[in-house]
Protein backbone atom coordinates (compact mmCIF):
# COMPACT_ATOMS: atom_id res chain seq x y z
CA UNK A 1 0.00 0.00 0.00
CA UNK A 2 1.41 3.59 -1.27
CA UNK A 3 1.35 6.30 1.96
CA UNK A 4 -2.27 8.05 0.78
CA UNK A 5 -3.41 4.38 0.38
CA UNK A 6 -2.53 3.53 4.13
CA UNK A 7 -3.72 7.31 4.98
CA UNK A 8 -7.51 6.56 3.16
CA UNK A 9 -7.58 2.95 5.02
CA UNK A 10 -6.72 4.53 8.08
CA UNK A 11 -9.31 7.85 7.51
CA UNK A 12 -12.21 5.30 6.59
CA UNK A 13 -11.70 3.06 9.56
CA UNK A 14 -12.32 5.91 12.05
CA UNK A 15 -14.99 7.78 9.47
CA UNK A 16 -16.54 4.18 9.74
CA UNK A 17 -16.44 3.55 13.17
CA UNK A 18 -18.23 7.18 13.31
CA UNK A 19 -21.00 6.25 10.85
CA UNK A 20 -22.14 2.93 13.09
CA UNK A 21 -23.81 6.03 15.57
CA UNK A 22 -26.60 6.53 13.35
CA UNK A 23 -27.94 2.79 12.99
CA UNK A 24 -29.02 1.19 15.99
CA UNK A 25 -29.42 -2.76 15.97
CA UNK A 26 -33.28 -2.85 15.51
CA UNK A 27 -35.65 -5.95 14.06
CA UNK A 28 -38.30 -4.22 14.43
CA UNK A 29 -40.21 -4.75 11.00
CA UNK A 30 -40.25 -1.07 9.82
CA UNK A 31 -36.60 -0.95 10.09
CA UNK A 32 -36.03 -3.08 7.05
CA UNK A 33 -35.02 0.16 5.06
CA UNK A 34 -32.72 1.24 7.83
CA UNK A 35 -31.14 -1.86 7.84
CA UNK A 36 -30.77 -1.75 3.66
CA UNK A 37 -29.35 1.64 4.72
CA UNK A 38 -26.90 0.61 6.67
CA UNK A 39 -25.79 -2.69 4.50
CA UNK A 40 -25.25 -0.08 1.55
CA UNK A 41 -23.39 3.12 3.71
CA UNK A 42 -20.95 -0.01 5.22
CA UNK A 43 -20.36 -1.80 2.08
CA UNK A 44 -16.71 -0.42 1.66
CA UNK A 45 -16.48 2.56 -0.02
CA UNK A 46 -13.23 4.68 -0.17
CA UNK A 47 -14.77 7.69 1.47
CA UNK A 48 -13.41 10.11 -0.86
CA UNK A 49 -15.59 12.69 -0.40
CA UNK A 50 -15.61 12.78 3.33
CA UNK A 51 -12.22 12.84 3.17
CA UNK A 52 -11.73 15.57 0.49
CA UNK A 53 -14.13 17.63 3.21
CA UNK A 54 -12.50 16.67 6.23
CA UNK A 55 -9.08 17.43 4.61
CA UNK A 56 -10.14 20.68 3.18
CA UNK A 57 -11.65 21.83 6.81
CA UNK A 58 -8.78 20.99 8.40
CA UNK A 59 -7.02 23.27 5.82
CA UNK A 60 -8.43 25.90 8.33
CA UNK A 61 -8.03 23.41 11.47
CA UNK A 62 -11.67 22.87 11.66
CA UNK A 63 -11.68 19.86 14.32
CA UNK A 64 -13.01 16.79 12.94
CA UNK A 65 -15.73 15.97 15.46
CA UNK A 66 -17.74 19.63 13.76
CA UNK A 67 -17.06 17.91 10.81
CA UNK A 68 -18.44 14.64 10.70
CA UNK A 69 -21.65 15.18 10.62
CA UNK A 70 -21.02 17.26 7.72
CA UNK A 71 -19.35 14.42 5.79
CA UNK A 72 -21.23 12.01 7.01
CA UNK A 73 -24.14 13.31 5.59
CA UNK A 74 -22.67 13.72 2.33
CA UNK A 75 -21.67 10.39 2.54
CA UNK A 76 -25.18 9.24 2.71
CA UNK A 77 -25.95 11.31 0.22
CA UNK A 78 -23.70 9.72 -2.37
CA UNK A 79 -25.19 6.08 -0.82
CA UNK A 80 -27.95 6.79 -1.96
CA UNK A 81 -27.37 7.79 -5.58
CA UNK A 82 -25.12 4.16 -6.00
CA UNK A 83 -28.33 2.80 -4.46
CA UNK A 84 -30.48 4.16 -6.98
CA UNK A 85 -28.30 3.73 -9.72
CA UNK A 86 -27.86 0.70 -9.56
CA UNK A 87 -31.66 -0.51 -9.93
CA UNK A 88 -33.08 -2.77 -12.79
CA UNK A 89 -34.37 0.55 -14.49
CA UNK A 90 -31.13 2.46 -14.14
CA UNK A 91 -28.09 0.84 -14.72
CA UNK A 92 -28.91 -2.46 -13.74
CA UNK A 93 -26.05 -3.52 -11.91
CA UNK A 94 -25.96 -6.38 -9.55
CA UNK A 95 -22.51 -6.33 -7.86
CA UNK A 96 -20.93 -2.55 -6.07
CA UNK A 97 -17.77 -3.14 -4.30
CA UNK A 98 -17.96 -6.66 -4.58
CA UNK A 99 -21.23 -7.49 -2.51
CA UNK A 100 -24.32 -7.95 -4.19
CA UNK A 101 -26.20 -4.37 -4.82
CA UNK A 102 -28.82 -3.02 -2.61
CA UNK A 103 -32.02 -4.65 -4.48
CA UNK A 104 -30.06 -7.87 -5.13
CA UNK A 105 -29.22 -8.14 -0.96
CA UNK A 106 -33.08 -6.89 -0.27
CA UNK A 107 -35.72 -6.72 -2.99
CA UNK A 108 -35.97 -3.49 -5.34
CA UNK A 109 -39.07 -2.25 -3.00
CA UNK A 110 -36.74 -1.84 -0.21
CA UNK A 111 -34.09 -0.39 -2.32
CA UNK A 112 -35.97 2.71 -3.69
CA UNK A 113 -36.73 2.97 -0.04
CA UNK A 114 -33.52 2.55 1.55
CA UNK A 115 -31.83 5.25 -1.31
CA UNK A 116 -34.82 7.85 0.04
CA UNK A 117 -34.16 7.13 3.43
CA UNK A 118 -30.59 8.00 3.09
CA UNK A 119 -31.46 10.87 1.14
CA UNK A 120 -33.71 12.15 4.17
CA UNK A 121 -31.30 10.88 6.73
CA UNK A 122 -28.63 13.21 5.06
CA UNK A 123 -30.10 16.46 5.41
CA UNK A 124 -30.88 15.33 9.35
CA UNK A 125 -27.95 14.78 9.71
CA UNK A 126 -26.24 17.83 8.46
CA UNK A 127 -28.75 19.83 10.39
CA UNK A 128 -27.29 18.20 13.87
CA UNK A 129 -24.18 19.08 13.18
CA UNK A 130 -22.23 21.11 15.88
CA UNK A 131 -22.13 24.22 13.89
CA UNK A 132 -24.19 27.46 13.75
CA UNK A 133 -27.67 27.64 12.57
CA UNK A 134 -26.45 29.69 9.70
CA UNK A 135 -23.72 27.78 8.69
CA UNK A 136 -26.58 24.69 8.66
CA UNK A 137 -28.43 26.49 6.25
CA UNK A 138 -26.24 27.37 3.67
CA UNK A 139 -24.64 24.20 3.56
CA UNK A 140 -28.37 22.86 3.33
CA UNK A 141 -28.71 25.01 0.74
CA UNK A 142 -25.29 24.09 -0.59
CA UNK A 143 -25.59 19.92 -0.88
CA UNK A 144 -29.60 20.35 -2.22
CA UNK A 145 -28.22 22.38 -4.90
CA UNK A 146 -25.45 20.17 -5.95
CA UNK A 147 -27.32 17.07 -5.40
CA UNK A 148 -30.54 18.29 -7.58
CA UNK A 149 -32.62 17.82 -10.33
CA UNK A 150 -31.88 22.01 -11.79
CA UNK A 151 -28.04 22.01 -11.83
CA UNK A 152 -26.61 19.39 -10.21
CA UNK A 153 -25.98 15.79 -9.60
CA UNK A 154 -29.56 14.40 -10.79
CA UNK A 155 -29.11 16.78 -13.93
CA UNK A 156 -26.61 15.09 -14.71
CA UNK A 157 -28.19 10.83 -14.02
CA UNK A 158 -30.12 12.33 -16.79
CA UNK A 159 -28.37 13.40 -19.43
CA UNK A 160 -26.26 10.27 -18.84
CA UNK A 161 -29.28 8.05 -19.34
CA UNK A 162 -30.10 9.95 -21.98
CA UNK A 163 -26.85 10.66 -24.05
CA UNK A 164 -27.56 7.68 -26.74
CA UNK A 165 -30.52 9.66 -28.09
CA UNK A 166 -28.07 12.70 -27.79
CA UNK A 167 -24.88 11.72 -29.72
CA UNK A 168 -25.69 13.94 -32.56
CA UNK A 169 -24.54 16.64 -30.25
CA UNK A 170 -21.95 19.25 -32.57
CA UNK A 171 -19.64 19.31 -29.66
CA UNK A 172 -19.54 15.49 -28.00
CA UNK A 173 -16.45 16.88 -25.52
CA UNK A 174 -18.57 19.55 -24.00
CA UNK A 175 -21.87 17.13 -23.50
CA UNK A 176 -19.06 14.60 -21.62
CA UNK A 177 -17.83 17.52 -19.69
CA UNK A 178 -21.03 18.90 -19.16
CA UNK A 179 -22.76 15.57 -17.94
CA UNK A 180 -19.42 14.78 -15.55
CA UNK A 181 -19.50 17.98 -13.77
CA UNK A 182 -23.29 16.95 -12.97
CA UNK A 183 -22.88 13.51 -12.58
CA UNK A 184 -19.80 13.10 -10.46
CA UNK A 185 -18.62 16.67 -10.04
CA UNK A 186 -21.01 18.47 -7.84
CA UNK A 187 -20.53 15.67 -5.14
CA UNK A 188 -16.91 16.24 -5.47
CA UNK A 189 -16.95 20.16 -5.73
CA UNK A 190 -19.47 20.31 -2.48
CA UNK A 191 -16.68 18.68 -0.07
CA UNK A 192 -14.46 21.52 -0.95
CA UNK A 193 -16.84 24.37 -0.77
CA UNK A 194 -18.14 22.66 2.48
CA UNK A 195 -14.60 22.68 4.36
CA UNK A 196 -14.28 26.27 3.17
CA UNK A 197 -17.44 27.12 4.37
CA UNK A 198 -16.65 25.54 7.87
CA UNK A 199 -13.07 26.85 7.94
CA UNK A 200 -14.68 30.41 7.16
CA UNK A 201 -12.37 30.94 4.65
CA UNK A 202 -12.15 33.97 2.34
CA UNK A 203 -13.58 34.25 -0.74
CA UNK A 204 -10.81 33.62 -2.73
CA UNK A 205 -9.32 30.67 -0.77
CA UNK A 206 -12.62 29.24 -1.40
CA UNK A 207 -12.73 30.06 -5.00
CA UNK A 208 -9.41 28.39 -5.36
CA UNK A 209 -10.81 25.48 -3.63
CA UNK A 210 -13.47 25.16 -6.13
CA UNK A 211 -11.52 25.20 -8.64
CA UNK A 212 -9.51 22.12 -7.22
CA UNK A 213 -12.05 20.23 -6.95
CA UNK A 214 -13.47 20.98 -10.56
CA UNK A 215 -10.34 19.46 -11.44
CA UNK A 216 -9.87 16.70 -9.46
CA UNK A 217 -13.40 15.87 -10.43
CA UNK A 218 -12.70 15.86 -14.54
CA UNK A 219 -9.24 13.70 -13.48
CA UNK A 220 -11.67 11.57 -11.49
CA UNK A 221 -13.70 10.87 -14.55
CA UNK A 222 -10.99 10.41 -17.01
CA UNK A 223 -9.24 7.97 -14.51
CA UNK A 224 -12.71 5.97 -14.13
CA UNK A 225 -13.07 6.10 -18.25
CA UNK A 226 -9.72 4.21 -18.42
CA UNK A 227 -10.06 1.78 -15.42
CA UNK A 228 -13.43 0.93 -17.49
CA UNK A 229 -11.35 0.22 -20.60
CA UNK A 230 -7.94 -0.92 -18.72
CA UNK A 231 -9.29 -2.11 -15.11
CA UNK A 232 -9.34 -5.39 -13.41
CA UNK A 233 -13.10 -6.32 -12.67
CA UNK A 234 -11.85 -8.10 -9.25
CA UNK A 235 -9.58 -4.90 -7.90
CA UNK A 236 -12.24 -2.62 -9.09
CA UNK A 237 -15.45 -4.57 -7.96
CA UNK A 238 -17.96 -3.56 -10.51
CA UNK A 239 -18.73 -4.75 -14.09
CA UNK A 240 -16.30 -3.01 -16.59
CA UNK A 241 -16.53 -2.22 -20.14
CA UNK A 242 -20.06 -1.16 -19.76
CA UNK A 243 -20.00 2.39 -21.33
CA UNK A 244 -17.97 0.78 -24.69
CA UNK A 245 -21.22 -2.43 -24.76
CA UNK A 246 -23.80 0.42 -24.45
CA UNK A 247 -22.04 3.27 -26.78
CA UNK A 248 -21.56 5.70 -24.37
CA UNK A 249 -19.19 8.31 -25.30
CA UNK A 250 -16.79 8.93 -22.42
CA UNK A 251 -13.22 10.98 -22.15
CA UNK A 252 -11.54 7.18 -23.72
CA UNK A 253 -14.11 7.04 -26.65
CA UNK A 254 -12.91 10.33 -27.75
CA UNK A 255 -9.72 10.91 -26.84
CA UNK A 256 -7.96 7.26 -26.59
CA UNK A 257 -6.26 6.48 -23.45
CA UNK A 258 -3.46 8.14 -23.91
CA UNK A 259 -4.41 11.61 -24.51
CA UNK A 260 -7.12 10.97 -21.80
CA UNK A 261 -4.03 10.20 -19.60
CA UNK A 262 -2.11 13.46 -20.39
CA UNK A 263 -5.20 15.48 -19.61
CA UNK A 264 -5.97 14.35 -16.30
CA UNK A 265 -2.04 14.87 -15.51
CA UNK A 266 -2.31 18.47 -16.46
CA UNK A 267 -5.81 18.96 -14.30
CA UNK A 268 -3.91 17.75 -11.16
CA UNK A 269 -0.78 19.25 -11.96
CA UNK A 270 -2.85 22.78 -12.20
CA UNK A 271 -4.92 21.25 -8.62
CA UNK A 272 -1.58 20.88 -7.14
CA UNK A 273 -0.95 24.66 -7.84
CA UNK A 274 -4.18 25.81 -6.34
CA UNK A 275 -3.31 24.02 -3.23
CA UNK A 276 0.15 25.83 -3.09
CA UNK A 277 -0.98 28.82 -0.56
CA UNK A 278 -1.86 26.29 2.09
CA UNK A 279 1.39 25.34 2.73
CA UNK A 280 1.94 21.90 4.42
CA UNK A 281 -1.57 21.72 5.51
CA UNK A 282 -2.22 20.42 2.17
CA UNK A 283 0.06 17.84 1.81
CA UNK A 284 -2.72 15.16 2.18
CA UNK A 285 -4.70 16.78 -0.53
CA UNK A 286 -2.25 17.03 -3.02
CA UNK A 287 -0.94 12.89 -2.54
CA UNK A 288 -5.06 12.08 -2.69
CA UNK A 289 -4.81 14.12 -5.95
CA UNK A 290 -1.68 12.44 -7.54
CA UNK A 291 -3.42 9.10 -6.69
CA UNK A 292 -6.25 9.78 -8.64
CA UNK A 293 -3.63 9.50 -11.86
CA UNK A 294 -2.14 6.15 -10.54
CA UNK A 295 -5.39 3.95 -8.68
CA UNK A 296 -6.15 1.05 -10.03
CA UNK A 297 -9.42 0.38 -8.18
CA UNK B 1 -69.41 22.43 -3.96
CA UNK B 2 -69.80 22.57 -0.71
CA UNK B 3 -68.07 25.38 1.28
CA UNK B 4 -65.24 23.98 2.17
CA UNK B 5 -64.56 22.66 -1.11
CA UNK B 6 -65.01 25.57 -2.82
CA UNK B 7 -62.41 27.05 -0.08
CA UNK B 8 -60.21 24.13 -0.71
CA UNK B 9 -60.69 25.00 -4.63
CA UNK B 10 -59.41 28.90 -4.37
CA UNK B 11 -56.64 27.65 -1.99
CA UNK B 12 -54.77 25.30 -4.39
CA UNK B 13 -55.50 27.48 -7.28
CA UNK B 14 -53.78 30.29 -5.31
CA UNK B 15 -50.88 27.73 -4.41
CA UNK B 16 -50.93 26.24 -7.89
CA UNK B 17 -49.87 29.44 -8.91
CA UNK B 18 -47.03 30.11 -6.29
CA UNK B 19 -45.38 26.68 -7.66
CA UNK B 20 -44.93 27.66 -10.95
CA UNK B 21 -42.41 29.93 -9.56
CA UNK B 22 -40.04 26.60 -8.91
CA UNK B 23 -39.95 25.36 -12.30
CA UNK B 24 -38.87 27.53 -15.62
CA UNK B 25 -39.80 26.31 -18.86
CA UNK B 26 -36.18 24.38 -20.37
CA UNK B 27 -36.31 22.05 -22.97
CA UNK B 28 -32.37 21.33 -22.08
CA UNK B 29 -32.28 17.35 -22.57
CA UNK B 30 -30.56 17.58 -18.49
CA UNK B 31 -34.43 18.70 -16.99
CA UNK B 32 -36.15 15.64 -18.13
CA UNK B 33 -36.26 14.75 -14.20
CA UNK B 34 -37.65 18.62 -13.31
CA UNK B 35 -40.55 18.40 -16.28
CA UNK B 36 -41.55 15.06 -14.66
CA UNK B 37 -41.36 17.01 -11.21
CA UNK B 38 -43.42 19.33 -12.32
CA UNK B 39 -45.90 16.93 -14.31
CA UNK B 40 -46.09 15.17 -10.81
CA UNK B 41 -46.35 18.23 -8.82
CA UNK B 42 -49.27 20.12 -11.01
CA UNK B 43 -51.03 16.57 -11.53
CA UNK B 44 -54.09 18.13 -9.73
CA UNK B 45 -53.59 16.91 -5.57
CA UNK B 46 -56.52 18.33 -3.10
CA UNK B 47 -53.01 20.59 -1.65
CA UNK B 48 -54.47 19.40 2.16
CA UNK B 49 -51.02 18.96 3.65
CA UNK B 50 -49.74 22.95 2.40
CA UNK B 51 -53.49 23.91 3.60
CA UNK B 52 -53.47 22.68 6.97
CA UNK B 53 -49.71 23.88 7.26
CA UNK B 54 -50.97 27.70 6.53
CA UNK B 55 -54.52 27.60 8.09
CA UNK B 56 -52.61 26.35 11.22
CA UNK B 57 -49.89 28.98 10.48
CA UNK B 58 -52.98 31.12 10.52
CA UNK B 59 -54.05 31.06 13.71
CA UNK B 60 -51.11 32.80 14.70
CA UNK B 61 -51.35 35.30 12.11
CA UNK B 62 -48.54 34.06 10.04
CA UNK B 63 -48.82 35.59 6.61
CA UNK B 64 -49.14 33.86 3.84
CA UNK B 65 -46.36 34.47 1.44
CA UNK B 66 -44.06 33.72 4.83
CA UNK B 67 -45.40 29.95 5.68
CA UNK B 68 -45.67 29.46 1.43
CA UNK B 69 -41.90 27.62 0.65
CA UNK B 70 -42.15 25.62 3.89
CA UNK B 71 -46.13 24.77 2.30
CA UNK B 72 -44.38 24.06 -1.11
CA UNK B 73 -41.63 22.30 0.21
CA UNK B 74 -44.13 19.41 2.12
CA UNK B 75 -46.09 19.13 -1.21
CA UNK B 76 -43.05 18.42 -3.00
CA UNK B 77 -42.39 15.72 -0.78
CA UNK B 78 -45.42 14.32 -0.42
CA UNK B 79 -45.45 13.95 -3.99
CA UNK B 80 -42.01 12.44 -4.20
CA UNK B 81 -43.94 9.70 -1.85
CA UNK B 82 -46.66 9.44 -4.36
CA UNK B 83 -44.19 8.79 -7.47
CA UNK B 84 -42.12 6.36 -5.79
CA UNK B 85 -45.38 4.50 -4.22
CA UNK B 86 -46.85 4.06 -7.78
CA UNK B 87 -43.55 2.49 -9.48
CA UNK B 88 -43.68 -0.94 -10.18
CA UNK B 89 -41.48 -2.55 -7.75
CA UNK B 90 -43.96 -1.07 -5.40
CA UNK B 91 -47.64 -0.29 -5.71
CA UNK B 92 -47.50 -0.73 -9.36
CA UNK B 93 -50.40 1.93 -10.45
CA UNK B 94 -51.00 3.09 -14.07
CA UNK B 95 -53.39 6.11 -13.22
CA UNK B 96 -53.17 8.53 -9.79
CA UNK B 97 -55.89 11.55 -9.79
CA UNK B 98 -57.51 10.07 -13.42
CA UNK B 99 -54.22 10.69 -15.26
CA UNK B 100 -51.04 8.44 -15.54
CA UNK B 101 -48.19 7.99 -13.18
CA UNK B 102 -45.02 9.52 -13.34
CA UNK B 103 -43.18 6.40 -14.59
CA UNK B 104 -46.19 5.97 -17.61
CA UNK B 105 -45.92 9.44 -18.44
CA UNK B 106 -42.61 9.21 -18.75
CA UNK B 107 -40.50 6.21 -17.58
CA UNK B 108 -39.14 4.10 -14.74
CA UNK B 109 -35.70 5.89 -14.38
CA UNK B 110 -36.89 8.96 -14.99
CA UNK B 111 -39.56 8.64 -12.36
CA UNK B 112 -37.33 7.60 -9.57
CA UNK B 113 -35.16 10.41 -10.84
CA UNK B 114 -38.03 12.55 -10.29
CA UNK B 115 -39.21 11.92 -7.11
CA UNK B 116 -35.36 12.27 -5.81
CA UNK B 117 -35.57 15.35 -7.35
CA UNK B 118 -38.30 16.39 -5.40
CA UNK B 119 -37.91 15.43 -2.36
CA UNK B 120 -34.13 17.31 -2.66
CA UNK B 121 -35.79 20.12 -3.85
CA UNK B 122 -37.91 20.40 -1.02
CA UNK B 123 -35.27 21.10 1.20
CA UNK B 124 -33.60 23.22 -0.95
CA UNK B 125 -37.11 25.17 -0.91
CA UNK B 126 -37.85 25.14 2.92
CA UNK B 127 -34.53 26.62 3.23
CA UNK B 128 -35.27 29.82 0.97
CA UNK B 129 -38.33 30.85 3.12
CA UNK B 130 -38.13 34.24 4.58
CA UNK B 131 -38.02 32.87 8.01
CA UNK B 132 -35.23 32.92 10.62
CA UNK B 133 -32.16 30.72 10.22
CA UNK B 134 -33.21 28.92 13.74
CA UNK B 135 -36.74 28.01 12.15
CA UNK B 136 -35.18 26.19 8.94
CA UNK B 137 -33.10 24.29 11.11
CA UNK B 138 -35.97 23.21 13.72
CA UNK B 139 -38.48 22.93 10.13
CA UNK B 140 -35.76 20.74 7.91
CA UNK B 141 -35.01 18.61 11.46
CA UNK B 142 -38.91 17.66 11.73
CA UNK B 143 -39.47 17.53 8.28
CA UNK B 144 -36.52 14.93 7.56
CA UNK B 145 -37.57 13.01 10.92
CA UNK B 146 -41.62 12.46 9.69
CA UNK B 147 -40.34 11.73 6.40
CA UNK B 148 -37.31 8.94 7.32
CA UNK B 149 -36.82 5.49 7.86
CA UNK B 150 -36.31 5.03 11.57
CA UNK B 151 -39.52 6.79 12.55
CA UNK B 152 -41.34 8.15 9.79
CA UNK B 153 -43.30 8.10 7.00
CA UNK B 154 -40.33 5.75 5.35
CA UNK B 155 -41.40 3.45 7.80
CA UNK B 156 -44.81 3.13 7.63
CA UNK B 157 -44.32 2.47 3.56
CA UNK B 158 -42.03 -0.55 4.62
CA UNK B 159 -44.49 -2.04 7.37
CA UNK B 160 -47.31 -1.39 4.73
CA UNK B 161 -45.60 -3.44 2.41
CA UNK B 162 -44.92 -5.91 4.47
CA UNK B 163 -47.86 -6.19 6.08
CA UNK B 164 -48.68 -9.18 4.50
CA UNK B 165 -45.92 -11.34 5.84
CA UNK B 166 -46.96 -9.80 9.14
CA UNK B 167 -50.83 -10.78 9.54
CA UNK B 168 -50.16 -12.98 12.41
CA UNK B 169 -49.43 -10.18 14.84
CA UNK B 170 -51.37 -10.67 18.00
CA UNK B 171 -52.97 -7.02 18.01
CA UNK B 172 -53.97 -5.94 14.33
CA UNK B 173 -55.72 -3.07 15.17
CA UNK B 174 -52.16 -1.81 17.13
CA UNK B 175 -50.25 -2.56 13.59
CA UNK B 176 -52.70 -0.78 11.63
CA UNK B 177 -52.71 1.88 13.91
CA UNK B 178 -48.91 1.80 13.93
CA UNK B 179 -48.81 2.13 9.92
CA UNK B 180 -50.76 4.67 9.22
CA UNK B 181 -49.36 6.59 11.84
CA UNK B 182 -45.93 6.38 10.54
CA UNK B 183 -47.34 6.09 6.48
CA UNK B 184 -49.85 8.62 6.76
CA UNK B 185 -49.82 10.35 9.47
CA UNK B 186 -46.60 12.26 9.99
CA UNK B 187 -47.43 14.10 7.15
CA UNK B 188 -50.26 15.46 8.73
CA UNK B 189 -48.78 16.03 11.54
CA UNK B 190 -45.85 17.99 10.18
CA UNK B 191 -47.92 20.61 8.51
CA UNK B 192 -49.68 21.13 12.52
CA UNK B 193 -46.68 21.00 14.16
CA UNK B 194 -44.83 23.26 11.29
CA UNK B 195 -47.76 25.79 11.65
CA UNK B 196 -47.21 26.41 15.27
CA UNK B 197 -43.42 27.13 14.82
CA UNK B 198 -43.86 29.12 12.28
CA UNK B 199 -46.45 31.02 14.46
CA UNK B 200 -44.11 30.67 17.65
CA UNK B 201 -47.16 28.86 19.31
CA UNK B 202 -46.45 28.30 23.32
CA UNK B 203 -45.88 24.45 24.37
CA UNK B 204 -49.39 23.48 24.89
CA UNK B 205 -50.79 25.08 21.82
CA UNK B 206 -48.68 23.03 20.22
CA UNK B 207 -49.05 19.93 21.77
CA UNK B 208 -52.74 20.37 21.36
CA UNK B 209 -52.05 20.95 17.25
CA UNK B 210 -50.32 17.56 17.42
CA UNK B 211 -52.70 15.99 18.98
CA UNK B 212 -55.64 17.47 16.53
CA UNK B 213 -53.45 16.36 13.36
CA UNK B 214 -53.12 12.89 15.10
CA UNK B 215 -56.99 12.09 14.93
CA UNK B 216 -57.21 14.10 11.63
CA UNK B 217 -55.11 11.70 9.82
CA UNK B 218 -56.75 8.62 11.60
CA UNK B 219 -60.00 9.49 10.54
CA UNK B 220 -58.06 10.65 6.98
CA UNK B 221 -57.00 6.77 7.08
CA UNK B 222 -60.37 5.30 8.41
CA UNK B 223 -62.16 7.04 5.36
CA UNK B 224 -59.57 6.17 2.75
CA UNK B 225 -60.18 2.77 3.34
CA UNK B 226 -63.68 3.70 3.46
CA UNK B 227 -63.35 4.61 -0.11
CA UNK B 228 -61.35 1.95 -1.44
CA UNK B 229 -64.57 -0.18 -0.57
CA UNK B 230 -67.32 1.87 -1.60
CA UNK B 231 -65.96 4.84 -3.32
CA UNK B 232 -66.38 5.15 -7.48
CA UNK B 233 -63.20 4.86 -9.41
CA UNK B 234 -63.41 7.94 -11.83
CA UNK B 235 -64.15 10.36 -8.51
CA UNK B 236 -61.54 8.80 -6.54
CA UNK B 237 -59.26 8.82 -9.71
CA UNK B 238 -57.66 5.62 -8.76
CA UNK B 239 -57.91 1.79 -8.51
CA UNK B 240 -60.16 0.67 -5.47
CA UNK B 241 -61.01 -2.58 -3.78
CA UNK B 242 -57.15 -3.25 -4.16
CA UNK B 243 -56.84 -3.89 0.22
CA UNK B 244 -59.07 -6.54 -0.10
CA UNK B 245 -57.83 -7.98 -3.69
CA UNK B 246 -54.36 -7.90 -1.76
CA UNK B 247 -55.67 -9.37 1.54
CA UNK B 248 -54.26 -6.48 2.83
CA UNK B 249 -55.36 -5.57 6.41
CA UNK B 250 -56.93 -2.03 7.20
CA UNK B 251 -59.46 -0.10 9.56
CA UNK B 252 -62.89 -1.57 7.29
CA UNK B 253 -61.35 -4.93 7.33
CA UNK B 254 -61.06 -4.93 10.96
CA UNK B 255 -64.34 -3.02 11.77
CA UNK B 256 -66.59 -3.14 8.99
CA UNK B 257 -67.69 0.21 7.30
CA UNK B 258 -70.26 1.18 10.06
CA UNK B 259 -67.94 0.76 13.34
CA UNK B 260 -65.09 2.11 11.07
CA UNK B 261 -67.20 5.35 10.29
CA UNK B 262 -68.21 5.59 13.92
CA UNK B 263 -64.74 5.47 15.31
CA UNK B 264 -63.69 8.40 12.27
CA UNK B 265 -66.49 10.44 13.92
CA UNK B 266 -65.57 10.50 17.26
CA UNK B 267 -61.89 11.02 16.34
CA UNK B 268 -62.98 14.31 14.21
CA UNK B 269 -65.44 15.55 17.18
CA UNK B 270 -62.47 14.98 19.57
CA UNK B 271 -60.53 16.99 17.03
CA UNK B 272 -63.05 19.77 16.69
CA UNK B 273 -62.54 20.16 20.54
CA UNK B 274 -59.13 20.54 20.99
CA UNK B 275 -59.24 23.70 18.64
CA UNK B 276 -61.94 25.15 20.70
CA UNK B 277 -59.26 28.00 21.82
CA UNK B 278 -58.38 29.28 19.00
CA UNK B 279 -61.76 30.57 18.51
CA UNK B 280 -63.29 31.44 14.65
CA UNK B 281 -59.78 31.89 13.83
CA UNK B 282 -60.30 27.96 13.32
CA UNK B 283 -62.99 27.73 11.74
CA UNK B 284 -61.42 26.60 8.40
CA UNK B 285 -59.67 23.59 10.16
CA UNK B 286 -63.38 23.00 11.85
CA UNK B 287 -64.90 22.37 8.33
CA UNK B 288 -61.74 20.57 6.83
CA UNK B 289 -62.49 17.63 9.60
CA UNK B 290 -65.57 17.56 9.09
CA UNK B 291 -65.39 17.43 5.46
CA UNK B 292 -63.01 14.31 5.93
CA UNK B 293 -65.70 12.39 7.06
CA UNK B 294 -68.36 13.24 4.21
CA UNK B 295 -65.44 13.23 1.16
CA UNK B 296 -66.19 11.20 -1.80
CA UNK B 297 -62.46 11.41 -3.55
Amino acid sequence: MSEIEQILSAYSQKFNAGLEQYFSASDAPEHRAMAAMRYSLMNGGKRLRPFLLHETAALFDVAYETAFPVAASLEMLHTYSLIHDDLPAMDNDDMRRGKPTCHKAYDEATAILAGDGLLTYAFEILNSAPIPDSEKVTLTLLLARNAGALNGMIAGQVLDLYTDSHQDFANPEAVIKHTEELKTGCLLRYPCEAGAILGKATAQERESLIRFSRNLGIAFQITDDILDVEGDEKLVGKTLKKDKAQHKLNFVSIYGVEKAREIAANLIAEAENLLAPFGNKADKLKMLSRYFLTRNH
